[in-house]
């Protein structure tokens, strides 16, 4: 480690290592707590509320706040100088360099209709820029990180698995997720999105934030969405630049504060569909 | 037992109880079965063969095949009577009334990028009508069944549980899913499920059998699909209505031949829903 502290390399996303496993050690225990608040409501009665959004139909679950309650509260017990940007509570600004940004239940329809593909992201910023996340899946048992030396997945009792990106120079040969085409927005988007599906080998909807992790694997190509939030996103960054992939705006700009969003497991392809999008 | 066969009531879905029984502990470990050939497959290198059918890519995998293999050698062990109809290997006749209808991997789209909503189907039909049906999701550990007296869900070490599907008498209410708005076929179809969609509270995509098995479940309302064949949907009819559903094709026949397929977790939604897909 001071090998890597006196080498003199600018390695922005990783600052100090020891600093590195720390964090990661509190965003496990973090996922730890929101899985054990979440789960017990998963496919039981729910109390939805409709936030009202543009799209329709936007439930907030009792399990989505628990969830941000016991990761805010853990938080401001083990580490009060971070910041915190949730979805359901907002932000609370920190003292120091690192904020955290959570989404409790990304997927919430996938969960309240039963479905597992939804998940908790926890993401930490270091002044700005994503530098750790894990997705957390706690009903199937899987969780997935950026460590330091990649992205690693777990099922359940299974060892860590380190997962890669596959390479898909091809477009006629890619795999695209989004995770549904009624979530597109305006007709230039919808038009953007059937002009890439056109020429991709296969289109498959549903995943939210299971999508980028089955990207960041090696099983899709690409993921395609708009629309998303700062905290749909930003744990999925490094989960996806650690397994090889990239991960930008359809203008081809850092993703870390959502909105139409672009990620490839092979950076060629990555380039070629940021044309198709925007062309 | 005797009282149930004494009563000389017509109870043509589920013979003699003994029987049934018995058919329910060989679809259990048929299950068993065909877990183990395909969970070694799942988010693996795989061996993909394009089948080519209209929609597209229609991949077939090695593990699909496994899976139907080692079923098919069980039964010709163990049940050499019984006549087989499996999606890889066509139909084998039997000597007595009792017919598999199997499925290995259900889904095989959802299986070759790492989803994991896919499933086994095992279905029985007693001449020709369906009276037992098992889904197993090897990877969550999942499997829901068609008992004597009701649908349940085993999730891995937990105790079973009855599972039901919901009253939603108000099509303003329902969530409605299925598999993808590119598999609809002709436009005729796509038009009724326009309609259709237009009228529910939420539409949601990817599943095939996941998704029938969340509406037995009570957490979805209607599932629409259209080009089914016999082994898509014969384990899952007993599984929906033994669970308070009603399956049927569009037209109102019986669904154990396939073809365009309406689920409705609520029969007097059925009855509403028919009228605007075929209206």
């Amino acid at each position: 480690m001071p090998a890597f502290i006196l080498s003199g390399k600018s390695h922005v996303s990783l600052s100090k290592p020891a600093r590195f496993d720390d964090h990661l050690e509190l965003a496990h225990a973090l996922a730890d707590l929101s899985g054990r608040a979440v789960l017990p409501h998963f496919r039981r009665g729910l109390s939805i509320e409709d936030k009202g959004s543009a799209h329709g139909f936007d439930p907030v679950t009792n399990a989505d706040k628990a969830a941000e309650r016991v990761i805010r509260r853990h938080l401001a017990k083990v580490a009060p100088e971070h910041g915190i940007i949730g979805e359901e509570f907002g932000a609370s600004v920190g003292a120091g360099r690192f904020n955290w940004v959570i989404d409790p239940i990304d997927g919430t329809k996938a969960f309240i209709t039963g479905s597992p593909l939804w998940g908790t992201l926890i993401g930490l910023m270091d002044e700005g820029r994503p530098v750790l996340g894990v997705m957390d899946q706690p009903f199937t048992g899987e969780r997935i990180w950026s460590g330091r030396r990649g992205t690693y997945w777990r099922v359940r009792g299974a060892p860590d698995r380190r997962v890669k990106t596959r390479a898909c120079p091809e477009l006629g040969a890619a795999i695209l997720t989004t995770t549904s085409p009624d979530l597109l927005g305006p007709a230039r988007n919808q038009q953007a999105f059937q002009r890439l599906k056109s020429q991709v080998r296969m289109a498959r909807y549903g995943g939210d934030c299971y999508g980028y992790c089955l990207l960041a694997a090696g099983h899709v190509d690409l993921v395609v969405e708009t629309g998303l939030k700062a905290h749909d996103v930003v744990a999925l960054i490094p989960i996806i630049e650690r397994a090889g992939g990239r991960i930008t705006t359809w203008e081809g700009k850092s993703a870390e504060a959502g909105g139409r969003i672009l990620a490839a497991g092979d950076a060629s392809l990555h380039d070629k569909v940021l044309r198709i999008l925007t062309g």
